[in-house]
């Protein structure tokens, strides 16, 4: 290999323990979600890896992480890039609404399209809506056409390229070693683009939470390999519980 | 005024505590400091100040109170630029010493003129001395002859302002809320340089632990007036904190 790529996904934040479809509201980590985010970063001590860059989100629940992980990793001198086009999928008309009532409301399956679908995105928000980006400080340098009022999976991804071609790929071509942290769908977007993935393949890889995903890369950035630093049996387990989020709760 | 810049030195760490000289060692916060950067972080909040970017050292006890001061106004988003020259002063042969045995050694007398006095610098170190900074990975990018093997109060002065002309004031003027956490002495510096003191006044100041410092500058970055945010008594006692470091201690 000539390169090493490492992924985080960012742990349980509150609303995920409501059951609230978050996207791009700006919630913190859960005590769960910290924990999550030591036991990445102790997985990446313990093999003593080092970084010379990071990239996250602008939402406090990947850069709260990546914060634990660098402190774990004792390397919290690590330069930070925070960009909006590492966010998590933007939820629109959605988002802020417990996945329970959602799906009462719409039913289950409906919710499923929405969060399952490729292309198809859930109700748009008005600009007006004060759940739209404009609205908050950190988009503000931000024109507001860019700013998503809903994303299906295919938005998402379509946004987080332009930043592993104008930031991420140069970086690691730089011989930078580069850690990312942030969330389900903007890291379903690189994986997708690294490992060529089908529409399908996409919508069906859940990301486990908190655990290091190991990209080995060759000269022109193809994967060679890819691993987690956990062993089956504890991968196969956060994937499950996050692959059962979204599923209507009884009460 | 057309500009306002927020200054926070860094609170308590755990070398603080054990009375060593710390310089560009780089040690955590101690719980105390921790205590002291939340507080800084809500004093901010209270008064409700915004910034666009963030400006620290290297070093992890000022970029621990950096993210909690950031999590504290809930601005986690923020850019954050992390840069040697913000770091504290190095004391070359004195780092890592207790400062009681470093009295004991060379006489309180004189430490208190490697602390204290404007152009007499500490015992230089080897290049090959494991506390030089060519060891550190952090600094690996950089040439060794600018780093530095012990440094006066005035050469710490002269290594902090290229940062202060080429990204703070850059940033300033083109219009971004800045806040700056660094250390006692590199915090000097900027404070010496904005408001043309003299090294005799700069030698007696001693900035708190904690407590924002507000300069409120007019369009050619010149100081209007400048105060904490915090009651007099409050920054009296945290002054008399800091500035009995150094003194020997009988156990």
């Amino acid at each position: 290999m000539a390169y090493r790529l490492v992924l985080v996904r960012h742990g349980e934040s509150t609303w995920n323990q409501e059951n609230r479809f978050t996207g791009w509201t700006d919630v913190p980590l859960a005590a769960k979600g910290v924990e999550e985010a030591k036991e990445g970063g102790q997985l990446l001590r313990e093999q003593n890896f080092q970084f010379d860059t990071v990239h996250s989100s602008v939402l406090k629940r990947a850069i709260q992480t990546m914060n634990i992980v660098c402190s774990e990793i004792d390397q919290e001198y690590l330069p930070v890039n925070k960009h909006w086009r590492l966010n998590e999928r933007h939820y629109g008309g959605l988002q802020g609404l417990n996945k329970s009532e959602t799906a009462a409301l719409h039913g289950e399956e409906q919710v499923l399209i929405w969060r399952r679908s490729y292309d198809i995105p859930p109700p748009s928000l008005e600009v007006t809506d004060q759940r739209h980006p404009s609205h908050e400080a950190k988009y503000k340098g931000l024109p507001v056409d860019i700013l998503p009022k809903t994303e299906c999976l295919k938005d998402c991804i379509e946004r987080v390229l332009p930043y592993w071609y104008d930031h991420i790929a140069p970086d690691i071509l730089s011989g930078k070693r580069v850690l990312i942290v942030a969330h389900g769908n903007s890291l379903r977007g690189l994986v997708k683009h690294l490992d060529k993935m089908t529409e399908d393949a996409i919508l069906k890889l859940n990301i486990p939470t908190g655990i290091p995903l190991v990209y080995e890369l060759d000269n022109n950035l193809q994967p060679v390999r890819h691993y987690y630093l956990a062993d089956d049996e504890t991968v196969r387990k956060r994937i499950e519980a996050v692959a059962n989020q979204g599923k209507a709760k009884p009460a």
